[in-house]
């Protein structure tokens, strides 16, 4: 069977003027594979209705809340209810409509951190097993052309046995006490109640330490970790400095700050292995730097025609190398695989390749222990604290 | 009247596998203010068919020519058919479905070069005025926010009376005869009796015309053109060199190019004033550098957020700075602005700022007069031929 | 009194091959301030001997150990005799030929790491205030004028209250077991009996601390450190990680390696304050990244007549913008301050200033209190240890 | 018969806050192989003795005029004597300098543009061939690794037949009217009695033309050129665009200018050719870009160890990969190969190589010749002019 039609999208959360849910739905939309059919928009029936305006849909598939939503089209006929539900709400959120919405059979896509806490994580991971549902957690990052081919390398052994791997997440936005200024997106990441107990690390430390896994497949197995508080009057951390050990011997050091003024978003990699070194830099995303022992540096460029590009690399490129590609794209890129996979379920089969390359509820389970490790670690004067992200049960 | 809905969009041709068609279908759509609903995608009706399958329209929508798309179309209801047509065909049909579809009412997106000669392009000008139809030719690089700060500093004084401008467009993707291995981008392309005279002038160099014009608001007065054949057995230019004057005394460096050997799709602009010199590069197309007589240079970041920009930077922006936008976002961006003009149109409203801020037929008149030039230029043994663009009779 | 004069340098080390010593000459030369005049260029005399012809130095000042050079030179008329000696042995051999030069009454440069040991930096410490005699330590990477301009603006408060300092040190040529190959460079520092108890810490990490203190005026409060050895067989640490606190309650980060594959010699550091942050790299050490809560990005940018330039940066600049220096120009300023103090000292004068802008003997006693304080905390359980750098008595 | 001793440089002109002449007395001082030991610094006898103390020269080394240096070190003894005068005298000085160098015995090395017409460069040329004696003309910017390695690339046939050529020499400093603000340096370039025609095109513009030959190996055969004023009330030329054809086939662009307001000394080439294509740029000296058809682009690096460069290329560098060098070791390395000659020439050797890898008086012919040729094409109206630089006779 094949359904032959896009995939029918709803949202929570995402009103107009927030940042993350309108990239959803671009990245969502772009490739013609899927459609926002519906959307509970904001806890504010108004918000939603405006929302739900702005973005032309019909105003009986505009909800005032995520229950009403996911009740209502639960009783719409099959074929014209939605597929599954993307979560872009704050933090706390996420858990809870996750899992109403798997709960009522609906497939997931929701926004990072998975949860408020590991608890909640691993509920959420029993629930996706037990439904069959997919589930996808949007570290977006994973979704770049480029950060795929440092993975092919990294993970592959073009680079020999792996022994180094540093990783810097700088922001500057939170310089000052944004917090207090009445920005809507710096007041609700600032407050425990609705974040957990991280700031940084939340917001941005998790997107780090899922590229670091994706990149070089390595096995985080000990963390000696400062999460620091360097503005004022802020409530938790918006400094962290890490330093890893892996299972195999490597080192690493991970950096995240949300207080480096003037910094844009300027996550960057760097994996050295025993042949050679990679580093990967989202702000220039469309260029891999390669260092050999022996050999040129070399720039790997992204493009669907690039030379040197493994198959997966290129794939996950829409235009030939020199037409830049850029966030919304590697969204979209997360995206086209979670429809791939959605599509599957719909249709009865399984991935071709057994798997599909998209950050799952694993990876947020991974995610929020990294997360009480480094808290633990923060509040200890032993300096190393193993680190070990719980399994879920068969 | 607010129509408040996505606009209906057709497209001619832009079959499965072609580049540019399915790059507007992204940039169309992304934001949610535009659908594609029809298409007539290829003059072989089952590969049309199947890149409608592919795009999960409706079979009726899907038409095996365009012709009867645009009767089609007229003939549905007012509130189904569509409400512009995008044509991505080779360069010498552009010409006639423009003249048809806005002879059947329709608004047009095309992309360029706008004809085959300069003769085409004068009578689409005559009939998009007698039509007063909204007609857009994709000179998508004018859509980058960076290109339109550079535009606002450039044009609006910052930089001081304009002196010199040098403009390099070098790809390297022709340097072998590539149309004779049967890839079909390139033999179109190469074919003169498809794409008129010209094979790099009209591919890549009405695109660094144009880029000028847009950013400067210089007028070119002279020109002193060498347009070169430097791959043996290829039929029109692939390597263009020419001098340029400005009306106001100010020179120019024009270098476009498809055999610079490894090149990808390198666009770059500089331009110099009394007070300081901008620098703009379409692969990193998030920067501006600025330099100053007795200032240190500065990086200018596209962002909505992004410190030093105006207005119409910003607006063309949908993420905070260091979220990389790129060719696609581009692309949506004067997408964005059609659709606007568009909606204006049917409800029967002006622009509000008196013009748009997309490319138009009288963008495509002085690009078909620039290629006739440099054409007459590269047979002359004169030094200087004047450049006159023929401006439409009221 | 005026000597004017160049003064005469003589040197301990540094026959024809080897790295640092050459550097030192060319750097010292340069500016003609200081001649070479006499040296005991190796232990082997055949060595020393061809070296000084070579350098085209008279035979009888060329001398077959550093002993003989001191008490020749010392015997010889004051207005033939050297100046200063410089001392480019190995690590272990610059505690004893620092300590007879200054018994001597020469004035020494020395190059790092100082000494072997914290005791015998602290005894050459009491040595120098004994003799009141110049002694410099080449940490030649304060002597680019970005760092200085860096320094200036970090210090001065013009990035506010600094919160955050990040520096790499990356470099690759140890990634495999070069110590093993026949390599003379890699192989007496990978000696512990040579370098004392440190590999990487000794040969990049003290620039790395150094440049810290230079550029932010910081004091390094806490450590927490890591020491690993990367590379099977090799008997000292290759890759080095740490966590800093300040003393102020700023963060830093500390990362030093050679079997970051593929590097070459990647000194970066990036300083964030309340209102700024500022990035300077080794590699381009002509500009000077300088980001801002509020502002558009500038890069600075060397040359004597840049403008943003404080006047100590313009002044260690001998070009126009645009025209580089490099590694050997930035070395040779420190020499060119160094020479101004020995002049001053001979002539009896004291440093307009107060104080002379290279890198003394207590740099030195930090530099050694560091590599201390990071063993012991590489071998600590505990998480932070206090960093406290001797004073020297008066 | 071995000299075994430093050559002995005389200077004309270079006197104390000169520009040029510092630089050469640093280049050719720092590798221990050349060591300045007299001077005419300035037509001011004052302000010669002056320059001769701050360089703790003998006084009775430093000479009133050119004149009297060259008669009178021709009397010393042949042991004291110079061996080679450099010479660095605004452009209408050089010839007459130079004559009397020559016909005293001595060598020459002159600062480029080599004379104030093609007729005193002609005359020049026969004196060298006749005397027999070495000159050398300091088109400094060939001394850099990275040009040597890409002249190797380049002739010696890696990118395939030669197709196009593009080179850019951007300054801004005349972006003003300098010279009438008593800025020294700008006041006698802009002086027709001193300069000869031109101001850009023989201040920038003949090291464009320089670097184009020395990596490419083609021969300019015909110009199609335009050398504008577009500063208000200069005299001469400031903004120079060109149009090349080399006898092979190839195209190049050609712009050289002094009021690109901002830039620094942004002298950038690029080469393609059939397999691959090169970019240089002074600015970032030691890396050199190599885009191929095929596989992924490559950064060779400067540095004696740094693999994938070619002998030259490594012999001309003091460092290994990643210690930068710059625009003085560039300058030092032309330096040392005219020590080479010098030495060989004393010694009565020959080169073994045949040749020296340095610019000579048959670079200085051609350089004149091409103003010449570029300043008859810009008073033309045809639009192509031969360019045929004279051979000396024999």
């Amino acid at each position: 069977m094949d359904i032959n039609r896009k995939l029918r999208m709803g949202m929570i959360g995402g009103s107009e003027g927030a940042f993350i849910g309108d990239i959803h739905r671009k990245a969502a939309i772009m490739d013609s594979q899927i459609e926002l059919i519906c959307g509970a928009f904001s806890s504010s029936p108004q918000r939603s209705e405006e929302t739900g305006r702005i973005l032309h849909l019909p105003k009986k598939r505009v909800y005032d809340s995520y229950q009403e939503m996911i009740i209502g089209e639960k009783n719409l006929p099959k074929d014209e209810r939605m597929d599954f539900v993307t979560i872009v709400t704050p933090n706390n959120q996420h858990f809870p409509q996750a899992k109403f919405a798997l709960e009522n059979g609906f497939h997931v896509v929701c926004d990072k951190p998975m949860t408020a806490n590991l608890g909640e994580a691993m509920e959420l991971g029993s629930l996706v097993k037990e439904t069959g549902l997919i589930f996808m957690l949007t570290h977006n990052y994973t979704g770049y052309p480029m950060v795929k081919q440092a993975g092919e390398m990294a993970r592959g052994g073009a680079l020999g046995e792996l022994r180094k791997v540093v990783v810097e997440y700088p922001q500057g936005w939170l310089a000052t006490l944004m917090e207090r200024t009445g920005h809507k997106q710096a007041a609700w990441r600032s407050d425990p109640e609705i974040t957990g107990n991280v700031l940084t690390m939340g917001d941005v430390g998790t997107h780090a330490e899922n590229l670091i896994e994706y990149i070089t497949g390595l096995e985080v197995s000990e963390v000696n970790a400062e999460l620091s508080t360097l503005v004022k009057g802020r409530k938790m951390d918006d400094d962290d400095n890490i330093l890893l050990r892996f299972s195999n011997g490597a080192r690493g050091a991970f950096i995240a700050s949300q207080v480096s003024t003037g910094e844009e978003n300027n996550l960057k990699i760097k994996v050295y292995g025993e042949k050679g070194g990679l580093e990967w830099a989202q702000m220039e995303p469309n260029s891999l730097t390669v260092r050999w022992t022996d050999k040129p540096l070399q720039i790997l460029r992204a493009g669907n025609n690039a030379p040197g590009l493994s198959e997966i690399a290129k794939r996950n490129c829409r235009l030939p190398a020199g037409h830049p590609e850029g966030f919304i794209e590697a969204f979209a890129n997360i995206y086209l695989e979670f429809a791939r996979a959605v599509t599957n379920h719909i249709e009865g089969k399984n991935s071709e390749t057994g798997s599909y390359d998209f950050p799952d509820v694993a990876d947020g389970i991974r995610g929020m222990a990294f997360i009480k490790t480094v808290l633990e670690s923060t509040k200890s004067s032993k300096k190393w604290i193993p680190f070990v992200s719980p399994e879920l049960e068969n």
